[in-house]
């Protein structure tokens, strides 16, 4: 790979043969090499996981002039700490993560390998996207983002994000006469509760899938990202890990523990 | 399980047999009746992940007049989830995480399923506390948390923690004439870096191990979490899974996109 080009790694958490990683793919060619290291099956809902109790396997399944791409035994961020770590001699300038087929908005966030990626290569100083669409399906219609990313990434290469700040965008399934454009907003409050489907195998045990309904604790009016999705906006928000709820500090202070 | 008891479920990452989770039963048990659902093996590093791909088995290891223990083919998340939505017929007073073998001060945060359990519990309403020690042996020495834990418990149940609020809580590894108490704070600004130990199987086949070093951005005089536990403090950090980063929101605005 060139040096004076722009250098962009990709990844995602529905695995490297998923639609949307293709799709990325497509987008963020023009913009320079590209170094694809994406899990070798889907981990979604891997969320920040990573694999530190078993070796990871590494498979190169395509090397071109401008491209290289590679196939990891493990989770989204194992990819990630894999490709700045072994895989690459210096910092990509941009790492994109997705296309997720599905939500990452309000609190899929936090379960979100998607993101898991986009936030880990943020905290190495790369300024990071995770892209996702509000469709689940395998065969998920990705038109919207790639008609309207661009002018994004660019702006991203062009001012960079703050050290550990990487951005979460999702996209409403719509026709483009009805896509709004984007909205800078912040994550939705919000809880999934589930209703498991207890089941009973051909053995007489009993397994339980994931079923789960998503509640929405914010009012009807405010812009959240949950909300930008609903009236066909494209939601970003700036995303940063810092845990700490800086609210609470002075009260549990008082508590004279 | 009595009504008139308090009732709190014990969860963890290190999995249904490990010494940190016997431990925290102990501390507990004067509180009330005591729900466990742990993951059977150990499940350290897996985040916020959830087994939404694959089938959940339950398996109940003990029951008695005030303890009920169930162990769990997935996540710690997953454990949570399957006991509020699937194994309790009322929310629990309390969720305690832990103690896990190892410290989740900083961005350890992130990677770490002990704070996933406590995370997740106080997205459904439940005050919830992740205890851990800067110790990942598998024999770690929990008895500064033995003697200082109660104190805290008592004010967690008798103030309760806001909406989507934890307490992750990080013990050093002292003697008891050594300790000096508890600091509320911040979570600490860093990162881990991985140097990938790269191997050659018997059948010549590469694969890697993680190992890796933590960098801490703050400067030495800031009181952050880890900066409590190198000066013999146990770090309170109170914790809210809104990854906004609100001081970018206004920026972004300006890039008219």
């Amino acid at each position: 790979m060139k040096r004076n080009r722009k250098l962009i790694l990709v990844s995602n958490d529905d695995g490297i043969d998923a639609k949307g990683l293709k799709s990325l793919i497509e987008i963020v060619k023009p913009f320079g090499d590209l170094l694809i290291v994406a899990p070798n099956k889907g981990q979604s809902g891997m969320s920040h996981s990573i694999s530190s109790n078993e070796p990871l396997r590494v498979c190169k399944v395509e090397e071109s002039e401008n491209i290289a791409a590679y196939s990891v035994s493990g989770t989204p961020v194992d990819c990630v700490k894999l490709a700045i770590n072994s895989l690459l001699d210096r910092l990509p300038d941009l790492m994109v993560s997705g296309i997720n087929h599905g939500s990452n908005a309000a609190i899929n966030i936090i379960y979100s390998g998607t993101m898991g990626a986009a936030i880990e290569a943020s905290l190495h100083g790369i300024p990071s996207i995770g892209f996702s669409v509000d469709d689940h399906s395998f065969n998920a219609d990705f038109s919207i983002v790639k008609t309207h990313a661009v002018p994004v990434i660019e702006k991203v290469l062009e001012n960079g994000l703050p050290e550990q700040v990487s951005l979460n965008i999702n996209y409403p399934v719509v026709s483009e006469k009805d896509f709004k454009g984007y909205m800078i907003c912040r994550q939705t409050s919000g809880v999934w509760k589930e209703g498991f489907d207890k089941r009973t195998d051909p053995f007489g045990r009993d397994y339980y899938w994931y079923t789960g309904k998503f509640y929405n604790f914010e009012p009807d009016d405010v812009a959240t990202d949950e909300w930008a999705l609903k009236n066909n906006y494209a939601a970003i928000v700036p995303v940063k890990p810092d845990f700490t709820e800086y609210n609470l500090i002075n009260e549990l202070k008082k508590w004279n523990i």
